[in-house]
């Protein structure tokens, strides 16, 4: 039995959004700046370049504006924002954004928490949105949030999870991505979960966006892939994650795009993104961050880089 | 398109042979007898618990014949033994062995440095071997080390590895395992050799002993799955793996126990394994070896420990 993997998948880096927000310090924005157009000669496919967040919410990325003025914009990449609002929508109308991702949360606790808002008014945000999108050339993708756990509620239920898909459908958004969050979901939940909407929604384009709490991140990868999901987004050095974690937990929040370069490229599932590439800058952020060697890649676990240090032992 | 995972796995602890070998220091025997009485308690279908080989060649596993006679034997585990040659084996049937896995490498280069020996010679020993086990119920499993990949040939052609398979099987082995050594398989590999063999000797017991330097072995072990093998190799704590690593990756080098154990059971795919149980055992040899976190179990990427994290967070 042969596996049926797509040919190609497209890649997005999450490192200038969900990377930065996640650290204590704000990254100065010559550094921002400097590693997003690093970022922008991978190959990569889509670059999330910063969050039109409140700045008092989300003071690490209080400087988006000014990032979306200052970075070099490479042709070949799609220039991605998040907006929790339709206010941010409106300041990312007002810069140079190719798309935009309107996050919404299943879970009613986690979306007051952090949005002050119930579910259904994030909606309400939403389909603002993709009205603010309308006429213009910026496509809209709903992040969903709390995709399969929640930090307050625990397991969140496959059909909640899908109602809150079908509400972004029915807005007329032109993307769906499930994200893990907490980083804890399985190959089976992303399987079946996916499965589902893709029954239900056929002409949807899908994406998952995961954490690796659990360490699953590329074996959901791969699982997501054998139900036709072709696009993932991740983060250089694994930098990122969920909002609460266990201590020492820092760093390996998110899928480190070095190590799923690697896979993919190892697989024959092509990429537009160079794997050296992709490795050059996760150790320039690495080093320029103080973050160590967050992914295996980083440690020295690819095939040039083992054969070399036996090389070396050998003479 | 729901994908047709086994129904139950079997588990293969190698922490007392894989683990404690790399260890450059010697791990008391007292301590290891304790150790292996742990993980036979957790439920792992079969503990490799030593090798019969040279102890001037593995000092670190030199009290071999002494920790088969102090182990406690649970009846419902299998005790396995690594054999390199015949006289390991014949060490191995003077003490009380349910298996032995008859070591067997594809690479040339690596069976003369590591084991003196030509592939042609170490195929020689496997067939002893097996004529020593016959008439006795101890079972002989072949592990074929540098199935993928070897630290002094690098990728190593699938039809050599075949071919040794066919050896093994032709000696009359009970089980055939593929064996990373390297850790530096993919997917899409582990996937196209497994299919091959099953399609040559579709009544062989096949299973995977993956290392995880690319960090590639929970998707690989999920990969593995979906193509019908349904018996892994792993080590709590992650502990062991290839011979010669890059700096900064020993601890890395084998599939964490209990991160594989928490997949399968999340997936619904049954072990006899009680996670929870996995989990102490990783963190008191933790402890006791002093190895940190070496498993995203232990850092504390476990539902539970994330929602009790974060519910101490918000009081």
């Amino acid at each position: 039995m042969a596996l049926d993997f797509p040919e190609d998948v497209a890649l997005v880096e999450m490192l200038p959004r969900d990377g930065f927000q996640r650290l204590d310090e704000f990254v100065p924005t010559d550094e921002k700046v400097e590693m997003i157009d690093r970022l922008s000669s991978t190959g990569v496919d889509e670059i999330e370049f910063t969050s039109f967040t409140h700045p008092k919410a989300v003071p690490t990325l209080r400087d988006a504006d000014e990032v979306a003025a200052r970075i070099d914009r490479n042709p070949d990449v799609s220039y991605r924002a998040l907006v929790p609002n339709a206010v941010g929508m409106e300041r990312a109308l007002d810069v140079d954004v190719d798309k935009v991702n309107a996050l919404v949360t299943v879970s009613e606790s986690y979306s007051r928490k952090n949005q002050n808002m119930t579910v259904e008014e994030i909606l309400d945000e939403v389909r603002t949105i993709v009205d603010l999108a309308d006429g213009t050339d910026v496509a809209v993708e709903a992040g969903v949030g709390t995709s399969f756990y929640c930090p307050y509620e625990g397991r969140i239920a496959p059909e909640a999870t899908l109602e809150v898909v079908e509400a972004a459908v029915e807005a007329g958004v032109d993307e769906v991505t499930l994200a893990t969050t907490m980083g804890l979901a399985d190959p089976r939940q992303v399987t079946d979960l996916f499965t589902t909407a893709m029954e239900r929604w056929p002409d949807m384009e899908y994406g998952l966006h995961l954490h690796n709490t659990n360490g699953m991140s590329l074996a959901n990868t791969l699982a997501a892939m054998l139900v036709g999901v072709d696009r993932f987004d991740s983060s250089v050095c694994g930098l990122g994650g969920g909002v609460v974690l266990p201590e020492g937990m820092t760093g390996v929040g998110n899928t480190p795009t070095e190590d799923l370069v690697r896979m993919l490229a190892a697989m024959g599932v092509e990429t537009n993104a160079d794997p050296d590439r992709v490795e050059a800058v996760a150790r320039h952020v690495s080093e320029a961050l103080g973050l160590g060697a967050t992914s295996h890649v980083l440690m020295g676990g690819t095939v040039d880089r083992v054969l070399e240090t036996v090389e070396e032992a050998n003479n």
